[in-house]
């Protein structure tokens, strides 16, 4: 069994459940965003929270193992992406890529926001006009240092 | 003169003053990063305003109505972008892209978060770990509706 | 079962039962084109419109619950499309996609038409030189707003 | 002088004299869609309205006879397109393209729109919820034939 | 049972009985052209001749529907073709592809051979210096007519 | 100088000219489309063609010996073409390319038609539902051979 | 059963055998390069070679018919190949390929090495200092012939 | 001056010169088809080879130095190749290519032909069924050896 | 079997048994980089080594022979990696590439680093800031050798 | 003037002063390959370098200010790359990557080595079958941390 046949499996056993990722989040006292990555197969969970998470979803004890490997990593299957909802995060970097380094450079030097010392934040704003999608990406900066 | 040539007028005028875009953003009274985005050529500028920069950076005044036309948007030469800076926000994008879908879609629903009714945040804070590089993405979420 | 095989049984029931787009749509009292959209996996179906589909088309309970999940849109094999019914859309963009830009840019200012406030419909005309194909694609105009 | 060139010398012109399209279409007795196509290098224009277009805009008299010359057609830079008021027409066409085949296969039978026996309309709708784009892709049906 | 699936077994079929195209074509009374690129996945057949068909190669009953179906054409695993028989065309077609737009430019005008009213002969001549393959596409001019 | 150069400024005086191919190439007593394919620099004009073109046409001297080089074939500046005129024949290859291939197998055995004892013809022909195009390959057979 | 499972199942049945190319080459009486390439799928075997080639390997018969049949040609999964013993000769194309095109054109006029009435031998030779691979690429020359 | 540069001024020294590269070789006692490769921008002369071809075909003296540097190799523009002579040298790669390692591994085990201590020959062979292309690719085995 | 499929047997028993490469290494006295290497697809291991893997391992017999096989080389998915520990690799290929070969060539002239004669080796080293990384590639010269 | 007109001024000053990057590095005080990157536009020089470097190089005044600019990075003009010497690194990367991925997991757990905090050395180092290349990357080890 692959990464992405588990990751498969515990998607069917969610849907089975009708477990939300915030739900499941909670329950596992880890942050939301990381757990859902760490589903979608972008990040490992240690063998605890595998177990853990089987119980919740009763997935079969073989994901347990492939769960807790360090995955490779990469979610899109196209790029640039096809799904609406993601393209627009795309068109974000596309239109504005250039801008964020100008303001990391004038901001902080030459340098990076790291996207391994790094989390991410999606969150629900209520404003007079209507929802609105707040993306925090939140990264240490690195310098560039020989 | 097409917009990459005027694009390239603004950087060459911008060197020669010296002129920061958080600078430059607060003389006209408007958002820097929105500033750093048009002035590389991803959003016109209303006549008044570029006339402004041009008297703060002396470029030529056939730029002037250049700026303010309607851009082709697109800031970057290559997919995946080859410069580290950018391809940060990239990786963020290729590892979150479906972690940030199956959120959005988890607590608001079918839909996505505009890119049009859009802005742009990029911070620094300070931290004991050394300074972190905050970018918010924050747009208006539009719900799939036939 | 992922949503592409889902997508393939109810093509297959649709074979059997016979059934063509329009006339499910009016027994399900839906948009046909939107309903086509949704059976080609672009569009959830809500848990009773799924429900009531398969009491027509009779395939297994256990798409439903997948019909009614949030895909993951973009329904092409390649671009290109390679299918020449398909390409000429493609080639309408190809050629005419600058000055679907120019007009809008002409008639409304800086923004775009919406794809997700959007509907589609594909319209029969008969004319002296035979039947003309009317595709119109209405979507909302949202401004750039920063 | 190749039509690009030509294409650009158009351009600045109509910078400079500051003319709309839709304000020279009345002016030449010419559909707008059409005419900004033609303008911006997919259709030629014939003589007589070129030399027109060079007394209203007045540009170089050697653009003319490029402006007469049937193009070689295709107007995008890249796909798919980055700038967002396009792309928006390419993501219609990423979601929707199946569901047009579909529908025109079953309205019509075994046959593609015409591309060619074609036109276009863009139309502004006011409504309730704020301005609509509406685009019209009309085009003559063919069969296959053999 | 998709297109594919139906080709490969008819493929198999084709392959047990030893039957020639040019000889089914004959029975089935339909150019064996025509019939070659059905066969191939690239056009429907009418339920009859599905029906024929499957008397005379003997595969499942249940190929019969699946070939009546329209197809989403296109033939070529990869372009450029890495087959040789193959990739000749393709080099006549990157080689003369612009002559035969200028040759029927200056023939017909601004316009196109239809690829939909259209046929394809493959046919073999005798020379002195042995023979000859000679392939006619023949399609209906279609002049741009807004 | 380079060929590209070179058939720049041919084209450039045959439009000065208003020379046809077809024209010239009687004038030059050569087939009309190996002349269209040679001053789109596709084939080696031999030294007195290339001055007798000077001598119709009055491009500058030094053209000559380069239309006199073996030039770099390949016509197309992307595949597949964005021009709807040769669009249409990358469709047939598309479309018909296994079948070409199946028939060539049939008729002859385990081979190629060559593109290079190879000629091209362009056809117009009157029906009574109008002009049609008619695009004749005709190469030498050649089988496989160890 | 197709062609690449065919080739599958005689690269099982020569690696249970551990046949050599060169051995089963000179039991068939034929050129090892040439059967190698069959072997790869690059060529038809004919009836009685399949035969005799299943008694030496002895892979189940249903494979013969379909050695026999002309194959869909093409070799690698990737280009540029990935594997380094398959990228060298790809590299010296890269290098030397603009190289071999000048000295072809001045030993023998405008035209090509055929690649189907064409040879590839692969040599082994001891030098001083150590062995050498040789690659023979050997086909006719055809001059380009309207 | 880039290398490019330099070589498209040795190229139309070699045009004004009328020298073939077989003629050139001999004159500077060097192997042709090193020559060619080098004039075409594929290896660096020595300071005195550089010197004496100056004198041979009289272009600028500034080329000189530019010819002695090291260069970023690779000659093709795009892959494959449109050029058909250069595309049949990639044919025999695509065909052949599995082939070649087969045969190389069989031979001498697992290792690579070197592209570096290597060289090319491009040699005439007059048979009775005409004139022979023969290409030698000569290099040292290299084993892989950690 | 092919070789990813072993290799992915040999990956479901190294998870079984919970072995790690430097300590199946040392068991079989190998480097501990070859050998990764080879268990991930990239060198054949000799008969003695894959079954004395065999043996720590317990995965099918049949596997033995298939990893004494010389494998077709090329361990990524995609280039770009996606993967951010592969793909930092990749960004110093893409940074310092002609740093290294401008670097190279001043210390050894004109030539390569052998990739055949070559090896790797990854080590951890302790510092005040942390644990680095240290990749070393270390393969033989090969000088331009005609 | 950009950052890749300054990076060949540069080079066209070391042509015509032929000097060698490490002579420079020392004369500047910095390390060699970080130099080496910093003229090829991979790194900023601060004010105080780039003036001694034309002092060294006596390159026009302007280029100063442009190589103290962050760059854009990025060296490679196409992937995989062309030239010999630097496909080798790629090679590595192609074949080893998955290797060093988890090597690195294997030694330091879950992250990446740091291209940022980053450090390259190209050594030169004799043995007894020849000089040998040892190119060192060198990075700081960057746990994956939320």
């Amino acid at each position: 069994m692959n990464r992405s046949e588990a990751t498969e499996l515990v998607r069917e056993a969610r849907r089975r459940k009708g477990s939300g990722y915030t739900d499941l989040a909670e329950r596992l006292g880890v942050d939301r965003a990381w757990l859902t990555a760490a589903l979608l197969g972008q990040h490992p969970l240690d063998a605890r929270q595998a177990e853990q998470l089987r119980e919740l979803l009763e997935f079969p004890e073989e994901v347990v193992p492939v769960l807790a490997e360090i995955p490779h990593r990469g979610s899109l299957e196209s790029v640039p992406p096809t799904d609406p909802t993601i393209y627009r995060i795309y068109e974000a970097l596309q239109v504005y890529g250039t801008t964020i380094k100008e303001l990391i450079n004038e901001d902080f030097g030459d340098g990076i926001m790291s996207a391994i010392t790094f989390n991410l934040d999606v969150q629900r704003q209520e404003t007079e006009e209507g929802p609105r999608v707040r993306i925090v990406l939140d990264g240490k900066f690195l310098p560039y240092k020989w």
